[in-house]
């Protein structure tokens, strides 16, 4: 039997697999759900056995552990080193969902539940797809697998982990599918990812709520003081003015912008799926330029004062934001964070007194499409979509991709399978049975061509 | 025995009475503690019967009941209606209080709980003062009651049974004590209260929350878009922006802000008291001015996006804002509220969509000092605190004041005892034993004062 045919066999299990997987809430950036973190884990240590790896090892961090497995054939093999998360963004708000977040249900060819696109679906392709290898015996490569609990808290324990196993974690290429696609019809490969920059601001005006009738007007609303200083954040053109903020920022060649135009996107179906009567952005680029190659900045929460039902005439002491900015190639997180920090502080009026609270930051990257990996992943594609992939930047962040890089020297290969109505990290998140399938086919079909590549190499 | 020396005999259980009805968590705003409510009437209607009064009446409305009551002796007599609520804010965050908000405790003289002071302490020193004047055959005025359970959310239904119970409501003045005093070595008297437009603003803009890797950049975040739109309803000078605003407002003349200035005021131990560096407000006004005679705007709750632990990437779909401005003579609460609302929608980008729904509002109102009742209650102050009451604009609302004399052709008395440091809808809110006891004397002692001044005329 062909590893193909295995697929075709066991569609059922895999997706049962994958569903139990999903029951397991493993909200990483909320304390109260650290057990079922753990307990995802253990989940995929087991599937790891089962689908015949040599080794499997849950490896403890300051945070949540790193499943780490690993088959080796042969030295003479290439190595693919597979990435993927099994942590998931918050599920709240719930009320939102058409049906549980953590109890997956199929509705009109697609799985909806938290993770089951990011990453959960999309991680697990990856392990039917070795086990399919396996058990027919059409495995050409060495396979290592590092999946880690962190990813949307900033994989804070993960540097450590590589910095401290760079001989284990050797490797010819690093495979991580946790991106999109375009579309169904039009299947594309991320070549490039923003970087981010995250941090909580606090704005404390008097020291106490106070009545806003017997203060209003009188003293500094830190609500009111805090929509100021995120406004200032801005220009009219939707240029960030924080100083300094472009100075790194790589500025394409008209040759590039004009090929990255050569994409397929529809602004009037764009505007139509998300019900918005017009767009916003940066001036002088397109949409997808503005998500492709421009930093941004944006508001991820904001909350303070009264926001209960009915009417409360509190002058608050507080007001809180998440803010994120995305970088574009030359940007460096840390640099960003310093500058915006630097520039919050200086705008603050001395009515206020204001805090920063950093969260995990994340570095762009570009991916070179003239490696032996693109060319194995365009051939899979063609193979198994009867299509050629068009390469693609996309705005989303995977800060792993710069840190793999910089410490062990490697190129990550994004075979991502996601659409945009996968809904990530929104309400009714939902990852569609063919690209779950189809993905599951395209990972098998990459390791035969990247093994022949690397043979004729 | 005198009525002031049977406040000095049962002093004790007055203050037990108080702490049980303050034990009633009667939050209008909350649907969920509509039973409280009702309970918290139900306790006054016993009171008011131990009082001595000839009839007590829970009148249902639409909303919460109106607790009405009344002694008449003679119709030769004068005849004092005294408004009150028994209605208090919503105590949240409770994580902020020292001591549970329904669980009334004295500490440094002081009582803690939500409504100690707004307006369960206020309000239920009337209660007290006539059943000192009733027991001890001292009652010098016919007397009618009417406490409402509405005024934090609005008095939303008491406009209609002020209109249809005008026959029964007649009377020479309203006493009203949900005000307060400059400190107890400087009593004071409020002549003149604020105005008060409140709506909450939605802005949507995707149909859905996205990912701000995604989408960020390219697609109007409707919390920038707020804080964009909340920051332009106010100019660098501090002064409201909205067309039409200022037209109606009463710009006093250098004499009488003069007389405003000769108040007592000392701005340093504002600052400490409040902790901040400055203070801020309109260009050209003093901190008295811009709480007793400016219009002003206060966002009182902002939410939007993901406001939990840690960090979540979402571009949301809606953020919201509950908003209020403080009116002065001669504003119109709906003519603001139609202003605010026309400009709101005008100053949209087209990038979103907004929705303002409006909450209650109330007429500014300016308390004549030449009435008997002024007098009565200025003599009152000079016999209980041997000093003369200042008269005193104050920030605050109180709209039911222009609603009775709309309605009722009647000036209302605004004799408050709070103080600054009550912290009314506040965490600790808190109301003086001194000014409790303090406030019951004078209450008693007004009625002799207007007694006898309307004897005089």
């Amino acid at each position: 039997m062909t590893a193909l045919a295995y697929i075709e066999d066991n569609k059922q299990r895999f997706l049962e697999e994958l569903f139990e997987l999903l029951r397991i809430p493993s909200v990483s950036a909320d304390s109260k759900f650290k057990s079922d973190v753990q307990r995802a884990a253990e989940y995929l240590k087991g599937k790891f056995e089962e689908a015949g790896v040599d080794s499997v090892e849950i490896k403890p961090t300051d945070g949540h552990p790193i499943v780490y497995a690993e088959k080796i054939l042969s030295e003479e093999l290439p190595t693919v080193l597979v990435y993927g998360h099994y942590d998931v963004q918050p599920a709240d708000p719930y009320d939102l969902w058409d049906t549980p977040p953590f109890e997956p249900t199929v509705r009109d060819e697609r799985i909806y539940a938290r993770g089951s696109s990011d990453d959960k679906g999309q991680m697990y392709m990856h392990i039917k797809a070795f086990e399919a290898l396996t058990s027919t015996s059409e495995l050409p490569c060495n396979v290592k697998f590092m999946i880690e609990g962190e990813e949307e808290v900033g994989s804070e324990h993960l540097a450590q982990f590589v910095k401290s196993n760079k001989e284990l974690l050797k490797a010819d290429v690093i495979l991580i599918s946790d991106t999109g696609i375009i579309n169904n019809d039009n299947p594309s490969i991320t070549v490039g990812l923003r970087g981010l920059t995250y941090v909580e601001v606090e704005v404390t005006g008097p020291n106490r709520d106070l009545h806003s009738g017997m203060y209003g007007g009188a003293v500094a609303n830190p609500i009111n003081v805090l929509c100021e200083m995120i406004t200032s954040l801005k220009d009219e053109s939707g240029h960030i003015t924080i100083p300094g903020f472009y100075d790194r920022v790589a500025e394409l060649t008209q040759a590039e912008r004009s090929e990255m135009a050569k994409a397929p996107f529809d602004l009037g179906q764009y505007r139509d799926e998300l019900e918005i009567d017009e767009e916003f952005g940066e001036k002088g680029y397109t949409t997808l330029e503005r998500t492709g190659i421009r930093p941004t900045l944006d508001v991820n929460g904001i909350w303070g004062g009264y926001t209960g039902e009915g009417a409360k005439t509190v002058l608050p002491s507080k007001a809180y934001a998440k803010i994120s900015m995305r970088l574009v190639p030359n940007q460096v997180s840390s640099e960003i964070t310093d500058l915006f920090t630097e520039h919050f502080n200086k705008i603050a009026p001395k009515s206020v007194k204001v805090e920063v609270r950093p969260h995990h930051g994340g570095e762009p990257a570009v991916i070179p499409t003239d490696s032996l990996a693109y060319q194995a992943a365009k051939d899979a594609f063609i193979e198994a979509w009867d299509k050629e992939p068009i390469p693609m930047r996309e705005g989303g962040s995977i800060p792993i991709v710069a840190l793999f890089q910089e410490e062990l020297g490697l190129d990550s290969m994004l075979l991502g399978f996601g659409l945009d109505e996968d809904a990530i990290h929104s309400p009714n998140e939902s990852y569609g049975l063919f690209n779950y399938y189809k993905g599951i086919e395209t990972i098998t079909l990459f390791y035969k061509h990247f093994a022949a590549k690397h043979k004729q190499q």
